[in-house]
């Protein structure tokens, strides 16, 4: 059950058709989910921008670091020029080569004939390795070109799939989840816009996990649902946030949306701790056909940028989004035993209705 | 009443002595407060970093921006190599270059005779326009010099009173707020650290403002206290915090503790609104020695680090710190009448108290 | 005389009409300069973006550091959304507070009646007290404003001018200087783009200065032409470069020009030394009509951005017109003795093409 | 014939015993040369900072971006706290993931036994796809690891080895350069330090080649030696520069000598052209036992640092250490076809000495 599905609603503004980052259009998500034997829990889960080819028809985008323990290939371009030419995958920490090399592989798999350029794909990730054989290197290229393939609009799969599939979060089993909101008003036009976020959710202390402000964690404690008693200290891991819109934003603009994640984690009790890696991706798809990597683009492209004065609605969606989308993360995953016979619990959602009724929030179940 | 004299705690590490930036050794704040007519609302506050000749005897420092519609000067030596050799000043938006130049007059005062060197000191704003002459431009540099030759430790006057008498916060009137932390345990020493925290709160709608994660702004509503009729929408305005520690850290450490202040803005219902000029300040007193800006330097100096590893408690105190400031800047301050009857109204205590206690959260008074 | 005049030619671009950065359309300079009794030796320099109302009609701008031991007001809003809403105000390290209020106070004075607003102009420095009596204090708001009004188009005066007055470079006589750069070819349409420069060069080591990498530092000597016998080591200067062009770039793009200007300090003879300020800011007339700081703006404006592909001639066109701004600002300055009797010498121009000639570079005069 | 065999000196510094990086006590370097059939002309270059275990015992590290058409995995931790853990690992594009998981593996391996962490290795790249079938991916783990274990001190192979076996360098064939500088002085201490650097070159136009000043590349010209008939435009290579020093240096520091790179990159014709990836790190092994990853750090640390007043004598050795480099690279390197027949033609030392000579530089072999 998701969090809507609970009763439970994060913040004022409406979600898009799904709750999730392909309600922004043209945006696909896949996974590859690997569980095998006792201690393989992991995978791979790629965010494809659009439905062209992205690696020749960028997409503005900008990024933002909470806490730097962690990997996010791709980013000089990024901060370069602001364009996001590849889908972003999402893996464990030691797998970020081959799945980087296998994007690379499906660009040149794309390129037209007879031109020759690079790539310089994204590809980011969270530790697995208390649930995970993280040094086993079990994630092949195939994997990610599988998690590629398979991507799909609609509904997304969340918890235990993906690059998800060994993660947790504030000492809860949790993995991928997603949320979307959308921005209407007069001054954005009549249709207005989507803004949808996807997490890869694996950081956090129990103690200080909240959700509508309500400290689920301390409430629940590890007396009634275990923490996880993996080598490393809790909250040691990291979170992963990738924002989509379709404004028409500019790369700072993108830089500023992806900035606010840090907020949606301050406020479900992330710190950015010392050995997390919070590292976030905003792209918007609201500008396309700028440029490729090679000197194939227009000598002049006609873009469209938001006003500055209108964006802080698309602040507010980016915050609630990224709380709704890691409460999504812990609520889909089911408890799950790894390597050494780690066990990650998940969060019994009883539990949480419970603490959410005690501090005068009940959930109210559609 | 502060926030802890009317029994609200915020987190769970406890305030030293003065629940105050002061509690760092050697940190001092001197503030003008400047109230006339009917329109005169402003004021500055300075935060002095140490005891010593802090021109000559500079400290390690880093600064975040959460949302940059703000100005704070001194940034491109803070960026280079992390040293702050100035007091900190802060006042409003329109009177930034006045400070500014008399702390430049302020250490060619105290600048040892035969000595030619120069200064690029740190002065930091938010907009009192709603309630003050902001474009009359009222202070002057005799005021700066007082708010600085008045500085003390101990403990510290807050809401309404220096660079924070015109401000507001989430609606309500606001201006200065300290509050502190100590960071304890056998890793750390026996003596452990103090982080301390100051605001300049002037930034935040209503309907975000929480306490504790409990929605006070939504539950008071603008029916029981209006909002203030100001020119600008809600939550136009800006919020400087400025964090100091005796932690010995390296300027880069200091840049961490700085971004945190992003989480207990967050966590009171901030978003780095796009009018808001939200800018952070961290230094260390921990190191001292090392540099002036000339070459009266020692060659090789020997600095302490804390582990990196031991950081996120210091990062729990800056989020704690930051919220409980906030907190303390709007409790403080009295309903004020300003420029063309504009009034922004106090929040009320009893009305607080009632909604953390609706919400399951009831202060407990000492 | 300037470069040009003597038959020195930088690079392989031709310069507009004034070889200044007043052949950007709409672009203006202007200088108050304070030559006084035996010390006062300064002054400020003003660089009007376009001929509209700058603070209501922002241009898109970056700036790059390549040494931070200086000062540039307003980069928080420069870094955040990238743009520029004020005139550049030039001067000298302690009057960067009173150049930064008159900005303000003439944004007041062009504010249309009944709007509520704030500014955040940008004023950066280089440090004159070799020759100027900087800790007096000198420039004030009527300097300042007076600058700004006299800003004109056309030719640019140069050398011992504006901001420039008291200014060393190389350990020659230097100041304001001004270049510029004509891009065209089909790629960029029929009629190309202006790159404008303008410098306040206060930089470097005699040693170390080379014009079209001819070392004519070394080959005049400080034996011939000497030194500047100052409080400071040589090379403790500054230098501030300006870089407009109409080519319609976004803010990354605005940025990617402001770094090339390192290139050309570093091919003149600049290290960025330890105590140098080296700030340069580069903004874009190509795109108009997206913004003010307020809430007037369109909710979606349209802008154009030169295909990263094609940016590398604007990329040589800064490199070339910074060092050929940086020569001008030295030819143009004749001898100047100031505070305490230190004397700056001009580099004279026949010790000059004596060095082009033996190292195989004769100038070539029209 | 490396440069200063040929009797060409760059600057005025002294280079240390191998003139490499290598003179940094500790430092070590190891190719991986893959040359096969008609099209393969890649491999890997390793750059190991210590002779400890680099993974438990970081050293600080700063980088800087002088363009961004490029890769440099592990930036988000270098950004953060300073630190590097890893060997630096340098190939082509397309081959950054699989060096990158390699190095991880390597850290797995040297892990003591019961201990859990995770590994961000540095990995940069330059693009050699005009001499190399780089979409071919033919390097592999083992060949990421034989460079690693083929690491040694004392002189280094420069030109076409490792990762630069297929690079191409202002139209002339390039790959892996090195130089060195000694920094005196009493200031210093009695030793003073070493400052050592490490291209791979593959970027810049032939018509903006320099050395000394001297403009090599148009007097040689094109028709005299050819340039290289690839499918991309001149100068869209890239250039990845690693600097080590001894001297006692925070994260900041070694940015700011980061940063320096792009001035010795400027003075031998580079302008960080559009396509190319310019990216710099500097480490410095004069603080060791500072931290891991993990938690196993002591509370505190004690660390040295040079003042800030003493660092431009470093910053000139970055100079004049990257601008040999880069000359070595291309005096190493012979004439080499690969990929399609495309030839790249060597830089004749003749002519290179004969420019010189033409332009009153002449050289004077020892």
């Amino acid at each position: 059950m998701r969090a809507r599905e609970l009763g439970i609603t994060v913040g004022s503004l409406p979600p898009g058709e799904h709750n999730a980052i392909t309600d922004v259009a043209g945006v696909r998500v896949g996974h590859t989910t690997l569980i095998k034997g006792d201690a393989t829990r992991t995978g791979v889960t790629m965010v494809v921008p659009h439905d062209g080819n992205v690696w020749a028809d960028g997409v503005y985008a900008g990024h933002h670091r909470l806490n730097g323990n962690g990997e996010m290939t791709g980013l000089p371009w990024l901060e370069e020029v602001g364009l996001l030419h590849s889908p972003i995958g999402l893996t464990n920490t030691h797998s970020v080569g081959v799945v980087r090399d296998a994007l690379v592989a499906l660009e040149v798999e794309q390129r037209p004939e007879g031109v020759e350029t690079w790539a310089l794909p994204v590809v980011a990730e969270t530790w697995d390795g208390d649930l995970n054989d993280v040094d086993g290197f079990h994630v092949t290229a195939a994997h990610a070109r599988a998690a590629y393939l398979n991507a799909s609009d609609g509904p997304v799969a969340e918890g235990s799939v993906g690059g998800g599939t060994g993660m947790i979060s504030h000492e809860f089993k949790a993995g991928i989840g997603t949320a979307s909101r959308r921005v209407t008003g007069a001054d954005e036009g009549a249709e207005g816009w989507t803004v949808g976020v996807l997490v890869q959710a694996n950081h956090g202390r129990r103690e200080r996990f909240a959700v509508n402000g309500v400290p689920v964690g301390l409430d629940v404690g590890v007396d009634v649902i275990p923490g996880v008693a993996g080598p490393l200290p809790p909250g040691s891991g990291s979170i992963i946030v990738v924002v989509a819109t379709d404004a028409p934003l500019l790369p700072l603009q993108c830089r500023r949306l992806a900035q606010r994640c840090s907020l949606g984690v301050a406020r479900t009790g992330g710190v950015g701790e010392n050995s997390s890696g919070d590292l976030f991706l905003a792209f918007s798809t609201g500008n396309r056909g700028m440029a490729g990597l090679g000197s194939d683009a227009p000598s002049v492209a006609t873009v469209r940028t938001l006003a500055n004065a209108r964006m802080t609605p698309l602040f507010d969606a980016v915050v609630e989004a990224t709380e709704e989308a890691i409460l999504n993360a812990i609520l889909a995953a089911t408890t799950m035993t790894g390597k050494g016979g780690t066990t990650a619990h998940a969060l019994d959602s009883g539990l949480l209705l419970a603490a959410l009724a005690r501090y005068g929030r009940p959930a109210t179940p559609p």
